[in-house]
């Protein structure tokens, strides 16, 4: 199945995106002011509960069929020595969320949510971005495509998630084209001579590259890797699906900036699931407008951070869901 | 069952309490650094595991059988208008909780956790603060015994709160006693002239209790309640047991606070759930030294923030217990 057969296609897509119901917002609104407790006493529970509200069009949401998609991907510069650890971990590392051994299994498995993995050929990594397109349109399209098709059209609460050595890379590349500046980290703890590696090549990448300056879908194709097309492709087929979904660390960030650069408010479905140690990811989060729910240090990637938010929006969603209201309870509103 | 029938004997209890397991610790630091992950990517949910394997003596821990203890108790101090709410909500509550309908019943089945609720002989307030203690040693003796009791010896993981009109006022006028200055907030919300009624209260509740000055169990006492007497009691349980208790807020944390004045190193066994939006809560967890693991905007009480960090303490544990080592999984550890 195709949905679009090229990037112009795909742009088009998002730019017709559904948004929120207004109707339902102001009916969980409602319903939040009866419930039994003083007024705005879960904080930032009933923010959230709303806005789930709003994309799953009811008062009452629900979050019980949540879904991680988690997309994998090599890099052509990954050759170029910006990760402590080799190219190889990524294809392992898939081996090991398909065994259940990996953190965000972990995670899956706590919070009840369905998880399902997706390598994107990885025995050919992207082109070395240094040199030229890390993807020619063909390639970047498949990937959206194949994160379209990933996303379970049931499911009412979506996380999606990645792997791949090389890739805080490339997402600091993608930053750097749609936001000039430095946006280049430790990624998974390289030491300083890896760190200046990462510098020189982001900045090969964008010389190399000047399509991809302020143009989100150019930026994915030309700086992204497959995984990070395909987050993007998953997020925007949340969208359509209107699926609200929480977003990962830096490098599902620099995707979906990918997708609001190149549609302003395509990703109004999305929440900042926690603030990454990846230093610059709470920098990509304010040029989002995104605040986390969490921060706790983490910076694994993997859809983790976004996973253990799944508890938060999970709990919002129950307390405004299943709270009596003062009249049902026979408690005085104070 | 009487475990202790003076506050000399409870005192004596807690200073011969267990410590954590120092073996267990460096196991679970040592399996920690072989998991499928770059070493520290977890942030906080690292220390947050080896933190709960000291505590339940192994480097495997788990937390599927949390309990969530819910107290409530009645103030003489609310009859002086320091509460949004009237006195009857705390009864109208119980039944709440006892229904269901509560925020707290939504987070204890989102997490799975057991909830226990003990009203604590809400037809007799407290007496008021303001003109002498708030309870006799006999009364609070029998709170803290019923929080002892509440604890089932089977649990791995530990939540406790409460439910009391008016007590916002007492964890203050606790606060203020061990630690000087000004600890009034809004609570449920009251006007600018309920804020002054209460700081009054608090003034006159600390002149007319002067043996409350820097004494834990005596501010307990004096300015306590029965819910929080019994927190309190609850907590000192769980550690009895080395069961890893999460903190909830501004007034759980004024029990925890009575604790640490009467035994230094008596809530080594806490962990502080959340930060609250009543105003002195991160105050106190910096007079307990302990570091919010939410910042989400509650202040509701009933143990929801310890609750919603339920999660978090849970995708901790079972990172650290159910993850591959990179041996098992034959990931390349870089």
């Amino acid at each position: 199945m195709s949905d679009f057969t090229s990037l112009a296609a795909f742009q088009a897509l998002l730019a017709a995106m559904p948004g929120p119901d207004a109707t339902a917002i102001a009916a969980a609104a409602d319903r939040n002011g009866q419930l039994t407790k003083p007024p705005g006493a879960l904080g930032r529970l009933e923010e959230i509960a709303q806005w789930v509200a709003g994309w799953q069009g009811t008062a009452q949401p629900r979050t019980d069929r949540a879904q991680i998609c988690i997309f994998a991907g090599n890099h052509g510069v990954a050759a170029r020595g910006v990760s402590a650890f080799p190219a190889e971990v990524t294809a392992q590392m898939v081996l090991n969320f398909v065994h259940g051994g990996a953190a965000i299994n972990q995670l899956a498995k706590t919070f009840g949510a369905k998880m399902t993995v997706e390598a994107l050929d990885l025995e050919t990594p992207t082109a070395d971005f240094t040199e030229g397109p890390a993807m020619s349109e063909a390639e970047v399209v498949a990937a959206l495509q194949a994160g379209w098709n990933a996303v379970d059209a049931t499911a009412n609460l979506l996380v999606v998630g990645e792997m791949g050595i090389g890739n805080t890379t490339a997402a600091a590349a993608i930053a750097t084209a749609l936001y000039g500046g430095d946006w280049v980290g430790r990624g998974t703890g390289v030491d300083d001579a890896g760190l200046a590696r990462k510098g020189a090549v982001v900045a090969a990448g964008l010389a190399a590259n000047p399509v991809a300056r302020g143009d989100g879908l150019q930026a994915l194709r030309c700086l992204g890797g497959r995984e990070i097309a395909a987050m993007a492709g998953a997020m925007a087929r949340a969208r359509a699906l209107r699926i609200p979904l929480i977003l990962d660390g830096f490098i599902a960030c620099a995707a979906a900036a990918c997708l609001a650069a190149a549609v302003p408010g395509s990703i109004d479905h999305t929440i900042a699931g926690h603030l990454s140690a990846e230093g610059a990811h709470g920098r990509l989060l304010g040029q989002l407008g995104k605040e986390p729910l969490l921060s706790l240090g983490l910076r694994l990637g993997e859809g983790s951070g976004a996973a253990l938010a799944i508890a938060v929006v999970r709990a919002a969603c129950a307390c405004q869901s299943g709270m009596a209201t003062f009249a049902e309870a026979g408690v005085a509103a104070g």
